[in-house]
């Protein structure tokens, strides 16, 4: 980096809807890593951005910058095909439990780093940390270990992957600016690039419970990731899917854990394995693998096999009983009719408030608690019929929970629900 | 003050194009003075409010809580109307130098809070201290004590008005957000709001030299203005005026204050006394004073007696002589011809490097230095005639000053000029 620039002549660039230049780029990341761009600096051209766009060659170099801000991974004396999957987050999204094992099953190794939940999402390590004995931090070689000897690893991500990202998405958490599409995908992308893997699944939820309420935004994060990954070298398709309800039964951690073992033993939520195996198929095309059926390799135990090795590789006992609540409060159908309404986002807050989430990075999170769904929309129920059951160790929180849920439960005649697809569109 | 809001609901707020009520503008200034809001959480709200905008009630009680995060001063035991000028800034611009003493002669009291330069624009402040022993720093007391007395006082503003726009200036400066007309406003206003002025009139310039390049741009700012001193029971009126060429033929410190000194003596450029006289005209108007005659005052010696009184009152010697630059330089006319165009802006940025200016807050500025113009646009001139003196006590600064002007000055056929007026625009 011999190149200096001035940050104040880079914010007004974008404020006055300009273009800025790769090597302006490169030292924005570079200088702000630094420390030599200050955080209200960044914070002003952040708004800029979010306020007037970027290009996507300015994207794309503002993605590489970040990868080039910390280290990269390379899995290629693996000699095996990589892929990974990444879903912008929903409600009861547990698909990355059952789909990693699934995948390995065929060959292809699952580098999955994975993220800890934040507000109404569920976060991958969260969940699997109510599994006794399971740890989510792995070093780089026993990442490696376990993918040459299990085929598939879910852990956190080492510092050392896109620090400018870490650093940079602190700051857009306090000032209003993580809703930026360039800054959204270049920061996903970004990590998911570093992280050296051959092709790339993208779950982009659209709807109540997802980070984006409006497809028109899901299609062009999707699409811009979508580029990003194309332009790094990574076969990378999106599929945009349907987060207006929770996915499957459970929003929590161990009975979301409890969920995936259902899927790996062949049963389980329609929706769960539908995703599942439909992102399964994606992931092993884009490594190659066109002949596979997973659907089988779900229902004849192979998935589960993985799973059990995978577990017990990273110190988790597959055999272990999970946790459970100590306490449990059941919600009742107020009338008669058809489920029309399920809020993926009422859902979502009210396993949060319970203790499945937490509020701030700091927080801990019950193992136990959550929401368990007794019926999804669509279906027929009756006055009185439990709907769901609310779980958690700390009863106080229930009343909380409630307030969350209240209105957004709908019943009514059968032909008032409109259809909903649970996948509405694949870009590629 | 006491509900409480969310810094990063406020930017999402405005970043949506909402609108902020007033209780969250309040909290706003309040929190950010006393560093509740983080300055990172500033420059994004600012970045937001630079590019969407507020409404007049938004601008208006934001001006109000940076006025209520100070002292408020009130003159309302001297007995008399008070007045006051501001100039959004230019090169040549002393008019406050015979302007303040002038209207004084008529009875009005005239606090003039001023400021010190900063780039290419001169201060007031700057000029003044060129005079041996005169100093701007006074007192609540000695202000109200010299208005009673003389009538007229140039002072720095103490820090105790408006520190909420102290703290926000110095956040805009680094984050490329000083250019939003609300911002500029409120910051304007807000000082001279706080100073405790009766009336007020804005001279706010267009042109290359200026702030301001394009007069839809500086009509807005001073129609934006001109509504807040009336929301604030202020009387302000607007002039809009040319700064495409320098006022005068000085550009400097101690060479501004001589030719003040030649307009008080009833001469001067006749650009500087036409100006000082019509801002006269407005600043006795806006304090109930409608039969005076400056021009009357400036030739027979009347504003030449208060300026004497003023200087003196703040330890200035009336009668010492003027620091003169060590070292000049001429620039001569490269053909016969009209001068047709000599840029505000490259003749700013030329006195800056000689020395008049400074490029940050902590520079000291020379006295003696800047540029003496010979010709001023539409004068006939000979080739090898002198149309510039350069001045400077560090003769290594000609260079740069040289080029700063290389390019800006025009002489071609007398036909070619357009016409310009000095006073383009009357806003009320």
């Amino acid at each position: 980096m011999t190149e200096s620039f001035d940050a104040v002549d880079i914010i007004r660039t974008k404020r006055d809807k300009g273009t800025l230049s790769p090597e302006q780029i490169d030292w924005t990341i570079d200088a702000y890593t630094r420390g030599v761009i200050a955080d209200e600096q960044m914070a002003a051209l952040n708004m800029a951005i979010l306020l007037n766009g970027m290009s996507r060659a300015e994207i794309s170099r503002w993605t590489t910058a970040m990868i080039n801000s910390g280290e990269r991974m390379d899995f290629s004396s693996l000699g095996k095909a990589t892929t990974d999957k990444h879903s912008t987050g929903g409600v009861g999204d547990k698909i990355t439990l059952p789909l990693a094992p699934l995948v390995a099953v065929f060959g292809v190794a699952v580098p999955q780093l994975s993220g800890r939940g934040l507000g109404h999402t569920g976060g991958t390590l969260d969940k699997l940390e109510s599994i006794p004995g399971w740890r989510a931090a792995l070093s780089n070689e026993e990442m490696m270990r376990q993918l040459a000897d299990v085929g598939a690893v879910i852990c956190a991500a080492g510092a050392g992957l896109a620090p400018a990202d870490k650093k940079l998405y602190a700051l857009r958490d306090v000032t209003g600016t993580v809703e930026a599409i360039p800054l959204i995908a270049s920061s996903i992308m970004s990590k998911k690039i570093a992280e050296g893997t051959g092709s790339l699944v993208l779950d982009v939820k659209v709807g109540s419970g997802a980070f984006m309420k409006d497809e028109a935004r899901a299609r062009e994060l999707a699409e811009t990731m979508v580029g990003l990954g194309s332009d790094a070298g990574v076969r990378t398709v999106a599929l945009l899917t349907n987060m207006n309800t929770p996915l499957g039964l459970t929003a929590g951690n161990a009975i979301e854990v409890e969920e995936s073992l259902e899927v790996l033993a062949g049963g389980g939520p329609e929706d769960v394995v539908e995703l599942t195996v439909r992102l399964a198929e994606e992931m092993l095309a884009g490594a190659g693998v066109h002949d596979a059926d997973p659907a089988a390799a779900l229902k004849d135990g192979r998935a589960m096999d993985v799973w059990r090795r995978m577990i017990a590789a990273q110190g988790g006992d597959p055999e272990a009983a999970l946790p459970v609540a100590r306490e449990s409060e059941t919600v009742y159908a107020p009338a008669d009719g058809v489920l029309l309404e399920l809020d993926a986002l009422s859902v979502g807050v009210a396993a949060w408030r319970l203790g499945a989430g937490r509020a701030r990075k700091e927080d801990v999170v019950q193992a136990g608690a959550g929401v368990r769904l007794h019926a999804k929309p669509g279906a027929l129920v009756r006055a009185g019929e439990p709907l769901m059951t609310l779980l958690t160790d700390t009863p106080e929180r229930f009343d909380r929970a409630k307030e969350a849920l209240e209105g957004d439960v709908v019943i009514g005649p059968e032909g008032d629900r409109p259809a909903q697809q649970l996948i509405i569109d694949r870009i590629a």
